[in-house]
């Protein structure tokens, strides 16, 4: 059996269902003693199995967490997120408490030898290490402020707090990756595999498209997603998006990128529709063109495709009711097994007696 | 005995005591699968035992929420109802979990087809089955908007939730109604009927009496009090404010009415003090004569009646010092019994194992 | 055995551990209901001694609080304050429920007989009795405005919830006094004098000093920590600030007063760290010279002291990085030990079954 030491980022997938989950011995698919990307998993197809598992059975390790305190920092708001990971964390018996950093608190500094005569009023270095104390696990939401691309993917915030913290950290998403909800879905689509009409020996197809938005978004979603299907390799993967709409290449790579979305779509098996704005020239809308907008039509070349969104969507402007309102979305269930990730994720990192 | 299914709403009270208490056989009260308004209630008289009985004994079903989840979504501000709420549900030993939507959270779409490039971030069709997969029990507070009476009549919040979350909803008071305090205001009166002096052979008279405020104020209490005692139909019931301030019928059908507070408040048993803003010409502030405050003058008049408020009040705009700081006033004790009436509520909705 | 009914404020301290532990008797250093400032202590020693042996043990009294509610009232921001509490709480096996009146409720009026046509929408007289109706313990917290100096050192708001609320009451910080964080820099002192080399036979000696800032704070930390340090009595005291910045008497006196730093500093064991605004010309900032910031230079006129700060610093205006992050500093540990000095307040409290 692998040990918990040994961080060899294989991802070599077991079939499926092979997985050995081994809860609670912390086995069961992380490398590292954090989950801020796919490189903190050593196999993700075990951390899956152990998701899926939460979810036949949610309460099966409710001692756990016993006197265990998991802290939620949000920098930026949250529904599911939060609610997911609150819901998790109480299904293994460990006692959450949510803060607003934002709004209960006050403006966090980051910068080394700051001089702090100005708005922000604490700086990271005496926060974090307290926040550690109080908690055996520490969770932080923080998005990019899409102005400088080297400030947002320098990752400066979840950063310090792994340097200061002294605790497992779980990223909520942060500026440049969502883990958990790339987590959530790989095991969305493992989940819909099983009986799902593939052609015969082929891997399924996944098609990550742009799909318009009336603001400029993070790249966060679309990056971690690339990032975690890629590293997963069960499947034949490909990223569509307008002209200009590029991602940073160490989370595509490995994938096919077109501009023509028709074929992006073709055949495809599952549609992963999300808005990103631009990274190259960073942070701006270019095209958006509501001809990308994900409609019945569009779905119609795919293999009857089950449609996915990390939500909150847009609808009528990323996605069309008649998709979201249809047998083909699974976007309710995805956000279902936001659940069952984080508690695969929390239970892995907490601390052994 | 009963059963869920049978929704007659007969309303037939029983001699003080006799509503048979069937906790936690679901059997108690409710008629229905949520808590609205008084139209889910089939025995008033036994959901008010209930609650009395769990304000006797507060744990005694402290198992009954075991691995329950509540969630408490608010859309606008609260304190007693949050926190009634809250405790109600540790009481019951479940997991209580707060959501600030308007402030954590982001702006919900509510029409049907809206192509949302405007300022809504995620459409309720779409955040409400999460929310119905995260919790056993969702409880929801909205206000109304007070411009056009057709939307916040319609419910469209409410029943959105009710149409896609797919789990018990609990109103934490709606545009139109505020059940969980009128079934407060009637377990109070019921309490205080005990001992107290009334003319022989006769029901107790009740006064719900409009009151001066500085700003517009739904309707909802008043509304909510009114269909509530209409309901119960075990007392005199009067209702009293300037013209101008009629209520909707669908709500105040059974009372008598009239602008003519003296007359009103004479030989009252309880007066209920609220103000609401105008119905017919929806939402505005016409007369706000203080004269309709109440005052000690005014409560010789009654026949040393009980004075009731929902809280917050105006103090010395509504209801003068002399009356809430006297013994005449309940509002302390009322909004205590908030926490037995959404015990007996919640205990009453929980899914049955 | 003293019993809860004393209230001699004798303050003689034992010698270090032998302030006997009476947990969960109640007789373990309190002498009132309350903990607003160091007169409701009676054994500081004692209630030092309880602490500590929280830290070793945090969860010895796991079922002390089965059952109890807690609440956490927030007028003002808090991190630390807030999270050490709920931690405590939990420590203890309550519920505890955070409220953040300003963000979720609405405005509080304190003045009695107030006309409330403006601003404020509920009276602590109708708002404390139910949150002293919902918990079993109430702790609030209330910066001062720093506008109106009699208004402030008045403790209007504490001391209305003393009195309607009708449960005990813990200070989270109010006007003029944070006695849970004096607690904890009594504690972290004790803690520390074991095995720290004083001169033979002396007592350690304490420098408070001002520090510069960027806006006027209230002067509630530095009194609250003059006087439980005064009342402990066990260290030479001395306080320092520049001309005008003299603090209100009833909390400094006893403690010796200079104007001069670096004589201040000469020989400490430890140095409190602190900014305030000025007391007599109430709320200003007069002198902010960039000289006071502690520097290693200045420590360096010390016994090697150990350097203290109550968190939020601004790190190069009030203390230098250098200090900070040195061997010298004991803010992380004085911040974690806020959660024992609650437990120790909380626990002693608690209603008795």
């Amino acid at each position: 059996m692998t040990t918990k030491k040994q961080n060899t980022s294989s991802f070599i997938s077991p079939p499926l269902g092979a997985g050995e989950v081994h809860s609670p011995s912390g086995a069961g698919g992380l490398s590292g003693r954090h989950f801020i990307s796919v490189k903190d998993v050593r196999n993700i197809n075990a951390l899956v199995a152990k998701a899926l598992a939460y979810k036949q059975n949610p309460l099966k390790d409710k001692s756990l967490g016993t006197n265990r305190r998991i802290g939620l920092l949000f920098l930026n708001p949250s529904l599911r997120t939060r609610l997911s990971t609150q819901v998790a964390a109480q299904n293994l018996g460990m006692e959450a408490i949510v803060f607003n950093i934002d709004k209960e608190g006050w403006a966090l500094e980051f910068e080394e030898g700051a001089i702090m005569s100005g708005t922000t009023v604490e700086h990271v270095k005496d926060a974090a290490p307290i926040l550690g104390n109080y908690f055996d696990i520490l969770c932080i939401r923080t998005f990019p402020q899409l102005k400088n691309r080297d400030d947002d993917y320098s990752e400066t915030v979840i950063k310090q707090f792994i340097r200061y913290a002294d605790v497992p950290i779980i990223s909520l998403e942060t500026a440049t990756l969502h883990p958990l909800q790339s987590l959530t879905d790989v095991i969305t689509i493992r989940e819909h595999l099983l009986g799902f009409p593939l052609r015969a020996g082929s891997k399924p197809k996944i098609a990550l498209t742009w799909a318009p938005h009336v603001k400029p978004l993070p790249q966060c979603v679309a990056n971690s997603f690339a990032e975690w299907i890629n590293a997963w390799g069960e499947a034949e993967f490909v990223i569509t998006h307008p002209e200009g709409y590029e991602l940073a290449e160490q989370f595509t790579k490995g994938a096919a990128i077109t501009n023509n979305q028709d074929e992006a779509l073709k055949d495809a098996d599952f549609v992963y529709v999300k808005n990103w704005s631009t990274y190259n020239d960073y942070g701006k809308i270019y095209c958006n063109d509501p001809y990308w907008m994900l409609t019945k039509d569009k779905l119609n070349l795919t293999n009857n495709a089950k449609v996915m969104h990390c939500l909150p969507v847009r609808r009528n402007v990323e996605l069309s009711d008649e998709i979201l309102d249809s047998e083909n979305s699974l976007v309710t269930k995805q956000a279902a097994n936001r659940v069952w990730a984080a508690q695969a994720v929390i239970a892995e990192l907490l601390p052994r007696p």
